[in-house]
């Protein structure tokens, strides 16, 4: 068999910088971003903190470590806090939410705002434990980049808010949530204490996220940053990228009907496969690992998520891609 | 209406030292356990050893602080731990699992060796997440001091050897599991590396409780002692007590038996009442707030737990006892 | 040679419980002092805090878990805190005021207000290090025991203060200071935040000791003595003896003329010996480790401290056993 | 007063990214480094690796992280460690050396082989605190820009293994301690477990460390990485410029001669002036904060150091940049 280029699906964070990006990367001003404000971090934080409709915001070198400082800094050690189950905070973040950021996690199976009242008041105060943070997660990766909706999201921070509950709301994909609900990113950041987004998944910048909140929340996130080594020189370079990837927004839709494309087909040969809220499609096999090793054969990537196989489409990757990789299923597995 | 004495049900953990202890703290041959080896905490650490059927043993002066001290030894900063959902460790230690001891908590909500496996293994290395660590606790308290069988146990053990974890038993109330079943302690720890045992719940002692394993652990356990400020000087005034209590264990068989009849003098008077295994009644109310106070104003002090009204019965109550709490509940409420 | 029994100048924590702290002991009233408040504890809490001129006070299991939950309340992650060079908190706590309660530590070599003005202000902002606490140490334990005055203690509090520094007073001997200058405590805590003293050194009682300051300080304080493990059952068994101890402090005075008896002889055999101030003795030698085990040879406990031979007098040791340490060294070295 | 260009030796940090290394980053070959490994980051590492003769490298957003990760794998929680007074990872990481890798800083005013030896042995293992890390920097800020030759390097290294330390090198500015000796970077490595080395101070690279050391080390040190939220995606756009940096090393010669000019020309103007090593330069005044403003109005930009104006020359400052400097000095001060 002669070998065929992989297509590949694992993440929509494989997407490579464009040109567009790569222009913008070497014609940035740029300075030095620690000792003063680099003015195109500057200009990249300005602009996210618009579209998010909050005060402030701060460009970090990963969407983990906006999750990171955001817990640090709601969090004393010790708090409870609130999660989804699969929250990418919990399992996918090497235990910092924990033995960093100082919290100790309750995930909830189902979150819905009864959950949040019932788990978030009641009986820990009695041994002192004290449930301060509610995050959560839109779209949520581990249930297959599903949405939450506007009015969803708005009960759920009333909950929290209801038992003296802070919001974080880890966005890694909220431009995803917005695209595929047609709302602006605001109603989706409605009534948070804060926020992260990531540049370099569906957006397709090399490197970057931002988290956002208020202006005195990003003040101390900007020392936890620094803390985390996550202070950067001339970082200029990067935020020009993810200037232009903000350009990028509406792009998601094409990954969003790849994806419906991508389910259909793979439901018509046979596949059991998840309803696609956005870019990712989760199909379930007898065999996971098995699977994946048979898909690589054949040249396609995807990975394993809550024991099922995650398709994720990007910019990377158009329709006749997908008709390419429905080929190759069908030859070949 | 004349006052009542509060017949307290809240914890075994109210129950006051009797005679016999408090005699053996006031001659107890001391030594300053921080320099050299207090004289009578060493018997005392070698006696438990022996019980538990392990190499060593170490005083500390909480079950908090002996869960503590094993955690911080099993995990590394950022591993994962599986522990029953409600497990002590999770919900009464003021997160300490997570942001001191290192560990990113997975709550189980069903305890069984399958569940140890889907949880442990998996997907979770993809992101880096380490799984290393089993915590189970024997009786279980947020269950209503529900016992893990032998056979339970060694198959949990199995399970979570066969994934490479190591297996911590939190048994505060291992006595209770012990007595109820009617086998040794060490057919209850076989298999685990570390376990902790509390002195001052059923058997009475006023302080302490005391952490156990290899000999190597208990090496470094006593550096993490004195860490967390646990190293105390003339403690054989405490390890005394300790002694006597250890010379209770089989009493345990009557707090077993009030059990029962607080439980079937509940059911009668209308309570719905969980089926206890050990010396927990677990009772289910409409409004619970509202039945402790109710509880309270009759002379009946009881706690929450798991959403349930919790009595438990110790050295300090006896059957007559129960029988006043039944005729106060009978006529008062 | 036949064996002599060992005079223990190790130090004063070696002092075993007297009759009347046995007594009070196996007599104290007693209570769950962590569901409610133990009345004998409550009693020492509110003695010990009228001693210290503070709101509020609370029992822990040692001098190390004092020290450190004050600083773990002072110090926010990353917050650099002073102390003179040698303190307790620095070489004798196993770290845990660094990754523990959070602080960078700055050793000042010699403790005076200017040093204090001189490390709190200056260029730290610049690269984000705030500097937060001041922790004195009164006697100073690594220089031999010696005392800060009155107004040496009022200069440093009024420089800390000055830069905005809190302080933290290590009073592990504090009662030997206020012996020694025949001044009140409250002279010697003046305009402090936080003070610890031990129950357990020169006032003889087998385990505990007292970390007090404003009433909002002590409910906090108590959450993170649960944290710790620290959170005892009946402890008022330890309360008991603490009371009886609080008795014991014109005592001490027998112990500096102790000291000062064995600074003369040890001069008078040669030795050079610094002054000392209060309890503690310290010689300087050509080789130490060789030294230590000589003294022990012929029955003269002693420990290293400074690089030092360090002699500490106690209750269990009396003018005579001076003499007889004297004797044994003229004799055998 | 017209407004003048400001001339910026606050720190080398402020280079600008050049031409070249623009066109590299923006022509950079790149993959997902936290799913695969990129390839220019691949490059940038290997490269790396044999520049310190090394087995192995891996590329950090900062220096502050790349100390951090050598330190958090060096240091057990509690671990003492040694690092020269005002050194980096104590001065200018806040704090994290202490509160996140876990260790307890201990500073020595004098960085010798003797004093090292004095420092680490000896009685701390009295109380259990562990000293296991021996810090170094080369070349040193705080001290202005000295350099540790091969000899005493040797010698620090040997004091530090003779004792059992593991030794870590923060050289960021390693490369100018290589060039001011005269002498290949592997000399100044030698010995050393750990070693980092930035990319974005004289080299110019706009944002990137390296940390290096045992294959086996680089292998948790990509796990530490991630869990800090230094795990990028495409981060070969930096790495490109990274290995353009790279060929700048030689450079770093006309910094130290401008330094060199600084210094004789601030002399001649009756400055009180360290002679400078490497390319920065410390001049005593006696009211520093004055002079920063005083320097700042006349275009001069400088930063605090030490007490003292740290004046750094770099890439971006030429030797009519200086001449500039001390003709505005001479006016206008």
């Amino acid at each position: 068999m002669e070998a065929v280029t992989p297509i590949d699906l694992r993440s929509d964070t494989v997407t490579q910088p464009d040109e567009a990006m790569r222009r913008a990367m070497a014609a940035a001003e740029v300075g030095d971003d620690v000792l003063d404000h680099d003015p195109t971090m500057a200009a990249l934080e300005e602009r996210v903190a618009g579209l998010l409709g909050v005060e402030a915001a701060l460009w970090v070198p990963s969407g983990s470590m906006g999750n990171l400082i955001a817990l640090f800094l709601h969090l004393r050690r010790g708090d409870r806090f609130l999660a989804p189950l699969g929250a990418h905070v919990l399992d996918a973040e090497l235990g910092t939410a924990a033995w960093l950021a100082g919290g100790m996690p309750h995930a909830l199976p189902v979150l819905t705002p009864e959950a949040v009242i019932a788990a978030g008041g009641g009986e820990s105060p009695y041994y002192g434990l004290r449930t301060t943070l509610l995050c959560v997660e839109n779209t949520h990766n581990a249930s297959g980049g599903t949405v939450t909706s506007v009015d969803e999201h708005a009960a759920l921070v009333a909950a929290a808010r209801s038992i003296g509950l802070a919001v974080h709301l880890d966005g890694a994909r909220l431009w995803n949530a917005s695209v595929a609900l047609g709302v602006p990113l605001t109603s989706l950041t409605a009534g948070v204490d804060t926020v992260q987004v990531c540049l370099s998944k569906g957006l397709g910048a090399p490197v970057g996220s931002v988290v956002a909140g208020s202006a005195s929340f990003v003040v101390e996130a900007r020392r936890v940053r620094k803390m985390l080594g996550g202070g950067v020189r001339q970082g200029g370079v990067l935020a020009a990228a993810g200037l232009v990837a903000l350009d990028r927004i509406d792009r998601l839709a094409a990954d969003h009907s790849n994806a419906n494309g991508l389910a259909s087909g793979l439901r018509a040969l046979g596949w059991e496969v998840d309803e696609p809220s956005t870019n990712i499609v989760l199909a379930s096999v007898p065999d996971l690992e098995k699977t994946l090793l048979s898909l690589r054969d054949v040249g396609v990537l995807a990975s394993p998520m809550s024991g099922k196989v995650r398709f994720v489409t990007h910019g990377d990757v158009d329709s006749s891609d997908v008709a390419e990789v429905l080929r190759r299923l069908r030859e070949d597995i």
